[in-house]
């Protein structure tokens, strides 16, 4: 009954390399994702014909990106059981995270394989961005020349403590490092010798992209995370990707205004989320040092846990808090899914009963109905581990920049 | 250089269909947009090449959903100067909000003219739902009988001042209404003889739908909308697309909790932002009876611009009021475009001020930075054009689902 009007060569033959690398970057994204796949396998998950699939997987292993057991390389279509699997050994980025006290860097395979990691301590103070700089180059050329010669680095992901503008890979202000608008991607990029990609983003979401991938709220298309230390960040996922926002700052919940007159923020405001919640307020509560860190928060869920008066106190305190803001966050947002990482996966245990009384008590009834709050399952990996998505996202988006 | 692997023709002629009909789409937005547009005008809104655009244009034309003056219908190629619009005579949905006082129904063309309307006032009170559907089906049908013979109705899209469920069309509470778990969608489908698809959203989803497609915040793609009246609901859009969450519910600004301690709110929660900034808040800080109503709200407006210092300072505590939860949107979503409806709009000029200040003093600057604050530019008329726009989507997604 449809009449099909003329379509010109060229526009369908451009159209249809587009839909060819899009096929190309589904395969691959899922072999990256959950590898070894077999071919049926990959057609479940995909939605391509097994022909399709057959002839993207001997792309993807001429490219050097899939080994596929049991297929003989260039042409074959494989035994009917053959497993294609990231070809993790040959293809590498390298993951950084910059802390306060530390810098981390891993060498991490597409799959997610942490080949191997370096990890340098480093004084508790205000440190330069050249040192900074210097150092993360350092770890970065020791894992690089540890690798074998047939890897192929794709690039360096980087996850800081900070406000960052993804767009340019500007950390904006990283308060506990005492830096304001620092180009870390250009300079780290030149420190590297000027061939390799460098991206960098904030470490709350890096977190929340590799809980997304690898942890707690895998497969879930809808998510918040809320991370906590002495500042508190976060990620929002909305249809499956993180939101950047306009100028890719989206997701710092730690400044949402839930107590006006409350204490004096960081940012200049008062009364922030993360003055409320974060390791500092959790601390003075306890009559603690607010600036005691990580080893006093522990010392406090061990006086918690013999019973400590005080200790229960403080931790019902933060609590009803987290809870105020998770609250606010399911109603405007409603996730799927609420991940607490860092310092709110560590007291998780302590404080879930109160966060879901003050969910129970103020969020829209409909919106919370199926919402599921659960710790972080990544631990103190995930900003790593969320940098190697980072990194690796060029290559699965269009695979055949790899070039070879 | 780069070896082709085999495609199966079931594969990429399966693949070329579906992005034929992503470009159909693609030119029919456009039209519906910013149309009547010349094909050049279309090749470089799109990116398409000259000579697809002429294939799909002549498509459209065949789908009798676009008009090409100067055109030969079926086949010809038109004149470099021929204008394609679309076929707003022809293709029309309802559009109906349903508002606690007042019924309006519209038929909305293809283009988002509007070809006529319908207001019914009833009583400010409670309405049950079975009253409620019978007036706004006898309502759709005037329309549609007015409607030429030639016109085909695509469906139907009704705003509510309530939360609803998108993805079954159901009412899930609307207080002012006094309705709880109302399928209404379904209800209104049957009411209208079942054949017109009927979709159903909170009118503050639609508001933000309208001026991004058609109002304040036209071609930005990060945007925040907050409307107000009694209640406070708002619409938040991300990479060009209205985020829905996991249940469709997303959205709720007004429960953002900006005042933990504060006053009881109709959600069971306190301090929620809509009992600082809704119309009950303003008219009681102006020692006014808080449930008076639009009217008094204007009456106050006059007070004020005559210098009356009650009415003045309700007013400023208002403003402050918003800026603080904007500011907290600012630093969550980052957004572009933050747009101010309803009563927020009406009170717009006398509070910028205030807003501003406090946006200056809470947000995160870099946030901040590139964001601007604008009233609502489609006045009361926003929820309407929005249903029309969503009543419209599923025929743009996809314009041979109208098999003709």
């Amino acid at each position: 009954m449809t009449q099909r009007p003329p379509i010109t060569a060229a526009h369908s033959g451009l159209r249809s390399e587009l839909v060819r690398s899009s096929n190309l970057s589904t395969v691959l994204r899922a072999l990256h994702a959950r590898g070894p796949l077999s071919r049926s396998q990959l057609g479940t998950l995909t939605g391509l014909t097994r022909s399709a699939v057959g002839a993207l997987v001997t792309e993807l292993v001429r490219l050097d990106l899939v080994v596929e057991e049991g297929s003989a390389v260039g042409g074959g279509r494989g035994r009917p059981s053959a497993m294609a699997s990231p070809a993790a050994d040959r293809n590498v980025v390298i993951a950084v995270q910059i802390n306060v006290d530390s810098i981390v860097a891993a060498a991490v395979g597409l799959g997610g394989t942490i080949h191997s990691s370096q990890r340098m301590n480093r004084p508790r103070r205000r440190i330069g961005v050249e040192p900074t700089v210097a150092d993360v180059a350092a770890l970065c050329q020791q894992l690089i020349t540890g690798l074998a010669m047939a890897c192929t680095v794709h690039g360096v992901g980087v996850g800081v403590v900070g406000l960052v503008r993804r767009a340019d890979n500007v950390v904006i202000v990283a308060p506990n490092l005492g830096w304001h608008d620092v180009p870390l991607g250009d300079l780290l990029h030149r420190a590297l010798g000027g061939s390799l990609p460098v991206l960098v983003a904030n470490d709350a979401d890096l977190s929340a992209l590799a809980e997304m991938h690898r942890g707690a709220a895998i497969g879930a298309s809808e998510v918040v995370s809320v991370w906590g230390e002495v500042g508190v960040g976060g990620g929002i996922v909305t249809r499956g990707e993180l939101i950047t926002g306009a100028a890719g700052l989206a997701g710092e919940v730690g400044h949402l205004p839930v107590n006006p007159e409350g204490s004096q923020c960081g940012c200049g405001s008062t009364g922030c989320w993360e003055t409320e919640i974060g390791a500092t307020a959790l601390l003075r509560r306890a009559g603690l040092d607010p600036d005691a860190g990580a080893a006093a928060v522990d010392g406090l869920l061990l006086r918690a846990e013999a019973g400590d008066a005080t200790a229960l106190a403080a931790l019902d305190a933060e609590a009803r808090w987290i809870g105020i803001g998770v609250a606010g966050l399911i109603s405007v947002l409603n996730p799927a899914i609420v991940v607490l990482g860092g310092l709110f996966g560590r007291i998780f245990a302590h404080t879930t009963v109160v966060i879901h009384q003050e969910i129970e008590r103020r969020s829209l009834p409909a919106a919370r109905a199926g919402v599921r709050i659960v710790p972080a399952a990544l631990g103190a990996d995930a900003p790593l581990l969320g940098a190697a998505e980072l990194a690796f996202e060029r290559v699965i988006a269009d695979p055949k920049s790899v070039g070879r």
